[in-house]
């Protein structure tokens, strides 16, 4: 048997050794995704996302507690952006979640690249829809650090929970539009800490303000995810979100335009890499190259010259 | 005369103008950049990064003012990624650079995006070109964040100043391999504080242990930005690395790969430009959508069947 058919009968090792196939863009990465595709569409995915120091990883472990006491499945994907700036923190954050890989029915995967966010986040969704292709019923996908691509990878989740802490200093003034746009429940963490309320209140006054939220109003929720207290009104709030992606149709809308963005990605992609391959190598582009450097001809009419080449 | 014209006769209004056709992506952008590119080269190029909070605004600002002291011309770009998460510091720092703006010989520009920093990586590369059109002769880049993408954007530079700081906590162990690797000057400011020599040992020594250096031995200066103490040493520094990078042919071996790169980068832009317009309007195009949407096509055979049409 190969790997996409040991992964879809349930080898753990088989899904693990595909997503390193997927990380690494080994040669049967392409295949392996190809074969399984047809599995996939069943999972729930749900995005956790929140500034550093929220207690992401905290809320996810529960968050997962919560969903295999249900007798559900989970697959965790944790996103560690290599920064050369990043902290020591994400270490012992994936080993105290290691517990979790005790539970046959929990599979863990941190992903993180050196490359490009872009990569990053074209591999997560590969990696979920092979979390999604072995069965796993929820995938909980949690970003450790910030930024707009982290963002966009939390982004393509059915749910998308973010969570805030008091006490992170002006945090209101950093919760920005952005926020508001990708959250879809709203978990205050550290609910115990003074200035809970304040920074509900905040956020709930925000919502009120924005107008896009018409249809789907987010719900804000306390918790203190280190205590395990309200992670079931949490998961009350993803359940009330996901019955209303459902009911009003916006599911299968969210998901067709994600199929839509990933379809683009991949072709940018495959382009880039015919590019890089096929074009790179051309003696046109060295010469256009050559003009380019000595300020002969500019980049832009460079490209174009090279364009009218290469696209029908 | 036009926005490229006036910009090469020196127009602060132009060169204002031209940048932000290029953030906008307006339809006069590219032909601004075609008529300015042989104009470009002369500038010298300082990217100034670090994690947050080691004083990388004061001290660009001081870098500036002692390059003005010299008779300079000076363009300088902030780039400020718009991150949901980002704090409220962005804004007083620009007011505060905001004074140097008296100064007719010095240009500040703030920089960033609601969309990808790929896209930024690529804007923030015309603006320097702009600004060397335009006969700024020293061009400082400073990130205002951290990340990935914003590294990419401060590697473009001739020379690459990390700034650092004593007490950031566990800083050392935030200092990865890839710090090591875009520094080429490192200037640890707030130089009063308690621990700097500690600090300043432990860079040395993983100066000492990085064996990708053994041409460029990057110099540590200690400055305390605020106090404009230790800036003609670290400007001295600067220089150092300028004839080193000249003696040597790097500074054409690095800027001609830099050109290469944007060309690169170029290229899949406008392809992808390409891809939105022309082909996902087509009905093949949407037939496959339809098709990988239903399950029935996997989305890397769909990409492939679709560049067997777009590829010559």
């Amino acid at each position: 048997m190969n790997i996409a058919e040991e992964l879809l009968g349930g080898s753990r090792l088989a899904l693990s050794r595909a997503i390193t196939a997927i990380e690494n863009e080994y040669d049967n990465a392409v295949e392996i995704m190809q074969k399984i595709y047809a599995h996939t569409g069943k999972a729930y995915v749900i995005g956790i996302t929140g500034p550093p120091g929220a207690g992401k990883s905290t809320l996810t472990d529960k968050i997962a507690k919560a969903y295999r006491a249900m007798g559900k499945t989970i697959g965790i994907i944790a996103i560690d952006p290599t920064s050369p700036f990043s902290g020591g923190a994400i270490l012992g954050d994936r080993i105290r979640m290691s517990e979790l890989t005790l539970d046959e029915g929990i599979f863990i995967r941190s992903m993180g690249t050196r490359g490009s966010l872009g990569g990053l986040s074209r591999k997560t969704a590969d990696a979920i829809k092979l979390m999604d292709a072995a069965g796993k019923d929820i995938i909980l996908v949690e970003t450790v650090g910030v930024g707009q691509s982290e963002v966009d990878i939390v982004k393509t989740a059915d749910t998308t929970i973010v969570v805030m802490v008091p006490g992170l200093g002006d945090d209101i003034q950093a919760i920005k539009a952005g926020i508001l746009e990708i959250g879809d429940v709203f978990a205050i963490n550290k609910a115990d800490r003074e200035g809970v309320d304040k920074v509900c209140r905040e956020i709930e006054m925000m919502l009120d303000l924005n107008q896009e939220q018409v249809l789907w109003r987010p719900p804000v929720r306390k918790v203190i995810a280190s205590q395990n207290e309200g992670v079931n009104e949490l998961l009350a709030a993803i359940d009330q979100h996901k019955n209303w992606l459902s009911e009003s149709g916006e599911l299968s809308v969210r998901r067709n335009e994600r199929i839509k963005t990933e379809l683009l990605a991949i072709l940018n992609e495959q382009i880039g890499r015919y590019i890089l391959t096929k074009v790179t190598d051309s003696g046109k582009f060295n010469e256009l190259l050559h003009n380019v450097e000595a300020r002969r001809v500019d980049p832009y009419s460079a490209v174009e010259n090279i364009l009218k080449d290469i696209l029908r």
